[in-house]
C-alpha cells in the first residue's frame, strides 16, 4: 500500500523495528524481564545489580557503558553439561564418522570407549583422555570446514539422555538474563573451557552472542598456502586451555578489560569470578548450583563433570549469588519441550 | 529554555547528537570525507569500495554490517615507524629507568646499545635482540601497572628525530580513513606485531579504536593470588608473535571472522592482506608505500625496519591499492605541527 509522503517512511521504520519481536514479548519484558526466575534472593540480587550498574531515572549509572562487560562460562552455566560436555559429544560423533579411516581406534583408548559411546569409561580416564579425543576429532581440517561441520551437527544432534535437540538444552532463565544485561548496555561474552571454535558457529543464533564475543580454548592454527589460496589449518595441538586461572588470563589477553559481572557453575570458574568481583566499584558474581535432579541433574562437590566445591565455599566468603536451580528457576529448558524432559 | 510538548524532545535529541562534533567537521565530511587525501587512484579506490560495501540510495550493500571488519597494521601504517618501532622506543625508555637495578646491563648486549640509545646497533643485532629488549622492559609487573606506565609515557614522550609528541606521529589521512569506514558500519581493528598491551591504553583516544579491538603480540600472563587479591603478572615470555602468518592466525583466533578490508605497509602484512582479499565477494587491500623522504621517510625493498618487497610485488599481481605517500597524501601528520616536521 502506497501511503506517500516522507514522514510515513519514519513511521514505517518505527513499526518495522517494533515488529522485530512479538508484542507479547515486549509486554512481558516490561512487566518482568526474568519471567523464568522465581521471586527470591537470586532474582532480586540480579535485578538490583543491573539497575545500579545502568542507573535509573533518579540514580546515575554506577558503571560506564564501555566497562559493562559480563562474562559467562558455557557448559553447565548456559546449557546442561551432563552426562558429558557438549563439545565432547560432538567429538565422539565426529570420531565415529572418521573411524573407518582409523581401524586401530577400535583397540586403542580413549578412542575405543568413545566409539562404543561409553561415557563413564571416558570420564574415568580423566582430562588427558578427553584432550586426546578433542585433538583427534577437531584437527586436520581448515577453520572454515570445521565451522561448517559444527553447523551441520548442531542443527540435528540430540542429547543422549533427554532426546531433545542438543541446542535446546540451554537454560531459559540464563537466556533471559543475557537479554536483560544487553538491554542495559552490557556486552555479554562467553568464556569457556570448551573449544571456542565449536561454539562460535551458533552462539549468535542461540544466545545472541556474536562469535567475536566467544572466548574459548584454542587449537593452534597454521597458515598454509599451497597455490589454491590461503587456508587456516587446525593443528592437533592445544594453544590455550581457557579453564581455571586460564579464564582471567584469556579475558585480559583478548578483551583487555576486567569484567564487572561473571557467571559460572564450577570450580573451573573460580578464578574468573574472583578476578571479576575483586575489582574496584560495583561488581557481581553468580554461580549456578545444579540442585534439580528432577528437571535437570543434581551435583556439586563430588561430581566428575562440573565439580563445584572450592568455588561454593568461596561464594559464601565473597558474597557471590548462588542460584538454587530447583528453587530459583520456574523453567529450566526452553518452555516448549520442558514437559518431555526426564 | 522550556519549550514544552513531546515533539520537542525528539528535536532536542537530534540537536544534541549533532552537537557531538563541531559543525565545520560535519560540513567538511559531507563535502569530502578524506580531505587529507589528494584526488587520484588511491582515494577513488577507497571511496568506491566503501560505497559498494555499505550501499547507497540506489544500490544495495555488498557486505552485511556484521561482516564489515577492517584490519589495520599499526607501525608504519597508522603512525611513523622510523627510525625504530614506537613500542621499542618505549622499551628503551623503560630499560633506562630500570637500569640502576641492573648494573650489568651497561656491559651486556643488547642492553648496552639500548642504554646508549644506539638504535643502529640494535637494528644490526636483529629481531632476537629486539625481542630480548621487549621481554626485559615489559615483564615483571602486573597488566594494570604496565598499562599505567604506558599511559604516562605516551602522554609526554617525544619522537627522537622530529621532536614531536610521539602520539602525534600518527598519519592524518589514516585517521580520516578509519573514521570514514566506521561511519559506514565497519568495525576497525588494529592487528600489530608490536605488543598489543602497549597500544591498548591509548588506542581509543588516538584512533577511536576501543582496546578490545586491538590485537597484538602477547606476553604470557600468570594469574597470581598472594593474599592481596588476584593479579595478572606479565611474564618474560612471548605467547604469540602477531606478524606475517601470525596475523591471519590471530585474526581467526580472536575475531573469528575473515576481514573484508586490510591495510598494511610491509612484508609482515602480506599474509593478512592475502587472507583478507582472497575471500569471496567484495574485498579491499591497501599498502602504504613510504615514498616521502621530505615529510616522512622514503624506504621499501632494502629497509631494515618496515621492509616492503614481496608484498609490493604481490600488490601488483592481486590488485591491492598502493598508496604513494608523497603524491597521494596532502598532509602526513596532523596539521597543527606539520610545518615543524623535518
Amino acid at each position: 500500500m502506497a501511503v506517500g509522503g516522507r514522514r510515513w517512511i519514519g513511521l514505517a521504520l518505527v513499526l518495522s523495528c517494533a515488529a522485530a519481536q512479538p508484542a507479547w514479548a515486549d509486554a512481558a519484558a516490561a512487566a518482568d524481564p526474568l519471567p523464568s526466575w522465581r521471586e527470591g534472593r537470586s532474582k532480586a540480587a540480579i535485578l538490583r545489580f543491573v539497575e545500579q550498574a545502568a542507573g535509573t531515572a533518579t540514580q546515575p549509572a554506577a558503571i560506564p557503558p564501555a566497562e559493562r562487560i559480563a562474562v559467562f562460562d558455557h557448559d553447565g552455566t548456559l546449557w546442561s553439561e551432563q552426562p558429558l560436555y557438549g563439545p565432547l559429544l560432538y567429538c565422539i560423533d565426529r570420531l565415529r564418522r572418521l573411524a573407518p579411516q582409523h581401524p586401530h581406534w577400535r583397540q586403542q583408548e580413549p578412542y575405543a570407549s568413545a566409539l562404543r559411546g561409553d561415557r563413564a569409561a571416558l570420564i574415568r580416564q580423566g582430562p588427558a583422555a578427553l584432550k586426546t579425543l578433542l585433538l583427534a576429532a577437531s584437527s586436520g581440517l581448515s577453520s572454515e570446514a570445521y565451522a561448517a561441520d559444527v553447523q551441520r551437527w548442531i542443527a540435528t544432534a540430540r542429547h543422549p539422555l533427554s532426546g531433545r535437540l542438543q541446542r535446546q538444552m540451554v537454560f531459559q532463565p540464563m537466556l533471559e538474563l543475557l537479554r536483560h544485561l544487553r538491554a542495559h548496555g552490557f556486552r555479554t561474552y562467553v568464556v569457556t573451557g570448551g573449544d571456542g571454535a565449536f561454539l562460535r558457529p551458533w552462539s549468535e543464533a542461540v544466545y545472541g552472542i556474536p562469535l567475536e564475543q566467544v572466548i574459548g580454548s584454542r587449537l593452534a592454527l597454521a597458515y598454509q598456502d599451497q597455490g589454491a589460496g590461503p587456508q587456516l589449518q587446525r593443528l592437533p595441538q592445544l594453544e590455550a586451555l581457557v579453564d581455571g586461572p586460564g579464564k582471567p588470563v584469556a579475558i585480559e589477553q583478548i578483551i583487555g578489560r576486567r569484567p564487572v559481572a561473571a557467571f559460572g557453575n564450577s570450580d573451573g570458574d573460580r578464578q574468573m569470578l574472583d578476578w571479576t568481583t575483586t575489582g574496584p566499584g560495583l561488581r557481581f558474581g553468580l554461580l549456578v548450583h545444579h540442585t534439580d535432579g528432577r528437571r535437570e541433574w543434581a551435583y556439586d562437590r563430588q561430581a566428575a563433570i562440573g565439580r563445584l566445591d572450592q568455588a561454593l565455599d568461596q561464594a559464601q566468603r565473597q558474597g557471590w549469588t548462588v542460584v538454587d536451580m530447583a528453587r530459583d528457576w520456574r523453567v529450566v529448558h526452553p518452555a516448549d519441550n520442558s514437559a518431555q524432559h526426564p
